[in-house]
């Protein structure tokens, strides 16, 4: 962590330019804050009309102090805020947090302007800024509160073991505020506001570095660095640390809210799902996901797998729990023989000894149910996570010994064992024991699917660098002969054809490729050419050719279209056609996409994305995810399709998007025709612009 | 509603066979609420070792009261429980509920025929039966509580608007439990049981014709008789009642489950979806969904659409809001323009008065504000919806007039308008002056859609008879001629073709029907065709229909299949190949299936379902969800397809499955080529299985 972010988190002094001695005034709260949670660095105040506020030493300007506090917190108003910002950073303090707003956040380019004023400063200065408009940093693991957050009075804090880290300010406290409610601690609620200088990632990256942070929560509006994002997701992974993230901003509606509220430039939302995925990032669909899961990756548990065993005292409990795992993708586990006979001989004849698990109300009259079972279910290594459901329980069921034997269990097992309970008296002995409890069956078994998920995509997260190239800002579009040349430069195999300029050369291509042929009228001014009829097939003799020379250099020049000569080439069939799509992202660099093909890409999608660099495994875990998948992998008696061919293609692409020679924009192969296991696949068609 | 459910829900007097002197007994806990919820009819304990039973007066036998009572609850074991209900039946009670278990749920047959005993007592008598295996009917609008949950003493009743009709008792009052902690008054919480005799169905309905009940809920693991609960749902339409329903056993898993708990039988989760869909019953995906409208529908709001405005102090609120709104169908309110004129005027410059509307956090400065624009944006039009997010609101904030401001709007306006507010001391507020608060946006946002949509399922319902032809025990298979003639009859427009037992017959079929022909293997034991490569295109000469012929007989003889001979088809393109299929299903009767057609249906499926009958417009309706249904539109440049044609064809199919002449009980029509529009489309293949 540079020295800036140390400074911002863990600051030795700390100066207030704009301090208030009213605590609800935003030069007042942090002081408030500061006495109150026992930062134990200096605290000095700034302001020319007093000398002590809030109790603490107060000087008229930052020049009085005898040198300089490691961080600031600024809160005067425009111009002086500037000021302020130049001043600290002349005299060395190493991190501000400038709270001030009314700058880039406005959509104005007086506010824009001054707020790079700000940032020149501090650069100049080798200061780190957070903010402005930012809310504010608060470590409760040192008392350095930097923050003016209503909700730290509202909901006193406790030290633990989650941070959160958000652009905004709500998003910051809010899930601060929903766990704190379930007595979890939290170290960070950390808010960055408008990101002029340090990112929200980098701050997450600070975050991810404290060893005393179990779980990392983070609200983003906009990736606008994606480098120090992936570098806080490796920093993470190679600890341990989970990092669940709320992006917003995933539809059309909600990015142009997010541009209202913070000028966010929208990111495409499925490079982010991506993006996440390859960094073992979860994202959270919203708020409620972000914070579900926080009690099982407190736990430490490491689940082994995703098969549920469910019990529960009500038959509709199990049913509804089986139907929850079903839908969430994690299989109720086969229980081993023995562990069925153990248990029969354990349970009452009406209760069921498969899973799940219907204790009846058999559980009323015998509280050593559970006790009896559990340890026989711990030896069973089909199950890799447990479901306790308690719909109802009255006075006579001891609750509290269910709850004892449930705690030991998964202290014994160290299996994820949750719990499914309405009602508060009966939850509260689960939660005490350190159980997670939830409202509904539904809830407990979408956290356990989220955690066992979020483990997978952990462990085989590539990571990988984000610093990839950008689209340049001129570029030009290449016939269909020039993209299927780069297409082939870069290795896949591309159908035989032939440019060809004279009807005497085109029956001249026929006569070498063999026909039949297709001819193909060629422009860079035209990308989908059956629209413009600009298609022939199946041409068999010399005339055909002619003709089709003839039309289709009508069809273009008499619409006053480039007409580049057109393309014969070889009528290949294969099994089905495929299309290899890349593009470069604005802020995450080049972006592959492939998946079914054909005339109706944009109206049928099934594609996967990949960011590259990637593997040939990486396509073939990616086409299995799509709609298609079945077809290729042979239905009906069919013999598979030629994956590997296809794979080895799309990696191919991949490498020349990330090619310096001739940075490629976008590309566009389709149909890429597969074939058979060992036939093959071969691109038939091809789009292209590139950067001059 | 017939007099033996009306004398289970409100019963003139009432006898508990096996009463007990202990509240926590199953014999005793009837007695104790009946004494507590101040049921005034008569009660007698029935118990020949006592006088009195919890201050009830106790005879030995039913033959010692003066009179019959009106219901009976049971609760002796094993063979009395028999004995118990016959001896009611005989006597003249009307409805009894029998709560002891130990019968059909265990799947035994002797507990089968046991439960058939008690069934057959009481059918002739006259008597109905809830249960056996039940829990009770409870109902706190006349203190008539034949329950024996424990969940009344756990969580005090209240009566209320809101029904609980369930095979379950934990899911009859899971759902209590929930409402009465977020103060909701619950009149019925009712838990039928094994349904041997009365149906959870009819026990719903009963439930719905109470005018006090203002939403009724259901769970249901098995719908074994569809006519009843259409039945319900026809009430309930006719006075505006909604229905929510969770249908457990979606899944496999959970199917398996449904069997061992109550012997369930399973329903195809699709048919479920679309007889709910078909009778305006909102099906709950789990038990959160179950609940979480409730405070919505008790509103008596009557949604006129789905656009929504949502109004925030935090902009990272208003973002999520849109996100949510976007993914659950509910588009963003476009603002007329004097609309976000005179908002601009109320509001401080830095905030929106687009939407989302951002007030910032200038709401601190000015409580004022809220009160300012809603009364703008109540006389927008555009506006169907609205949602408050108020994230953070400490001390300075007027929470008490924000609170009152939204209730005056949402009276003024009578549109559906809640809170996303995580502080419960904000929400507090809220609640009390009647708005529906929910803790995160997403949450709040759902509960608008499904709110929203479900009213749209309301007025939308066809209802219809569910009282359909069931399965017939024996069928045989047609072959593709005589199943091509059977969907001809129906008024399908089929291909030109010919069944031919010769080579020559083949060849005249040839000349009639003019080249190019397919010539196909017809044989009723064949039904994927291709698979046996028994399909040959493109024909155009007499020795390649001969050697057709030739091949076409060998290859189903050597394989020992019936031979009927060859179909002689004509060559028919279109634009696309659909499907239409038909089945019967064991408890709703005919269903029938369209969509994208093709060899490759059963893994890439694309298709609707409704219950027939039904007419063009539901065709199109259904279509219209289709994933293939931008390509049957028209896309990129290309006309509509034939869709109105087709959409007659479905509806020929339904009505095919409804006549009563020769039971039809599956058809495969596939493919059905379509054209453009009024090109129409024909069937090419079928195959049928006909009762005999």
């Amino acid at each position: 962590m540079n020295e800036g972010l140390r400074a911002a988190l863990d600051p030795r002094s700390i100066a207030v330019i704009g301090a208030s001695e009213h605590p609800d005034k935003i030069g007042g709260r942090p002081l408030f804050y500061l006495a109150r949670h026992g930062y134990r660095g200096k605290v000095y105040a700034i302001n020319p009309k007093r000398t002590q506020t809030q109790g603490f030493p107060t000087v008229p300007s930052l020049d009085d102090l005898p040198s300089a506090p490691d961080a600031a917190i600024v809160v005067v108003p425009g111009e002086a805020a500037i000021a302020a910002v130049e001043h600290c950073a002349r005299i060395g303090v190493k991190a501000c947090v400038t709270m001030t707003s009314g700058f880039g956040e406005t959509g104005t380019a007086a506010g824009k302007a001054a707020e790079a004023r700000m940032v020149a400063a501090a650069r100049a200065g080798g200061m780190r800024m957070i903010g402005p408009n930012a809310q504010g940093l608060a470590n409760f693991g040192n008392g350095a509160i930097l923050s003016f957050s209503s909700m730290f009075i509202e909901t006193p804090p406790m030290d633990g073991p989650v941070g959160v880290v958000s652009q905004s300010g709500a998003m910051s406290v809010v899930p601060y505020g929903m766990l704190r409610a379930r007595g979890i601690g939290v170290r960070y609620a950390n808010a960055t506001g408008n990101d002029a200088d340090v990112s929200v990632a980098e701050v997450a990256a600070a975050v991810a570095e404290d060893p005393a942070v179990r779980l990392l929560l983070l609200y983003l509006e906009s990736i606008a660095d994606p480098a120090a994002l992936a570098e806080a997701a490796r920093i993470a992974r190679d600890r341990g640390l989970p990092i669940v993230a709320l992006k917003s901003g995933r539809t059309a509606a909600g990015q142009q809210a997010a541009q209202s509220h913070t000028g966010a430039l929208a990111n495409e939302d499925r490079v982010v799902d991506e993006f996440f995925r390859q960094h073992g990032i979860w994202r959270a669909a919203d708020l409620r996901e972000l914070v579900q899961c926080t009690e099982l990756y407190l736990k430490g548990w490491k689940p082994s797998g995703r098969r549920l065993v469910a019990i529960s005292n009500s038959g509709a409990v199990c049913v509804l729990a089986a139907d929850a795992a079903s839908r969430l993708g994690m299989p109720m586990a086969a229980l081993a023989a023995d562990t069925k006979a153990a248990m029969a001989a354990a349970l009452p004849s009406f209760a069921t000894s498969t899973n799940p698990i219907d204790l009846t109300a058999a559980l009323l009259t015998n509280s050593r149910l559970f006790g009896d079972i559990l340890p026989i279910l711990a030896r069973d290594p089909a199950a890799d996570a447990f479901l306790i459901g308690l719909p109802v329980a009255g006075a006579a069921y001891d609750v509290d010994a269910f709850a004892r034997d449930t705690a030991a269990f998964a202290a014994t097992t160290g299996k994820p064992t949750v719990a499914a309970i309405p009602q508060p008296s009966v939850a509260a002995p689960f939660r005490a024991a350190g159980i997670p409890v939830f409202e509904t069956e539904g809830e407990a078994v979408a956290a356990l699917a989220q955690f066992a998920a979020h483990h997978e995509r952990m462990r085989c997260a590539r990571g990988g660098d984000a610093a990839r190239p950008l689209p340049v800002a001129e570029f030009h579009s290449l016939n269909e002969a020039e993209s299927l040349a780069v297409v082939s430069a870069a290795g896949l195999p591309v159908v035989p054809h032939r440019q060809c300029h004279t009807a005497d050369e085109a029956v001249a291509a026929m006569a070498a490729i063999g026909a039949p042929v297709a001819v193909k009228g060629c422009s860079r001014e035209v990308a989908h050419k059956s629209e413009f009829g600009l298609v022939r097939l199946h041409l068999n003799n010399e005339a055909a050719v002619r003709a089709a020379f003839t039309d289709l250099r009508h069809g273009l020049e008499s619409r006053g279209l480039a007409f580049d000569g057109v393309i014969v080439a070889a009528m290949t069939s294969g099994r089905r056609e495929l299309m290899i799509g890349a593009h470069v992202d604005p802020m995450f660099g080049p972006v592959v996409v492939f998946g079914d093909g054909g005339k109706y890409v944009e109206v049928l999608p099934d594609a996967a994305m990949l960011l590259p660099p990637f593997a040939r495994a990486d396509v073939l875990d990616a086409l299995s995810t799509l709609r298609v998948a079945p077809l290729l992998g042979g239905v009906r008696g069919e013999p598979a399709m030629d994956l590997t061919a296809f794979a080895d293609a799309v990696v191919a692409v991949g490498q020349l998007m990330l090619g310096k020679d001739q940075p490629i924009v976008s590309l566009d192969i389709n149909p890429v025709v597969i074939g058979s296991d060992g036939a093959g696949c071969v691109a038939l068609d091809a789009v292209a612009f590139v950067g001059k």
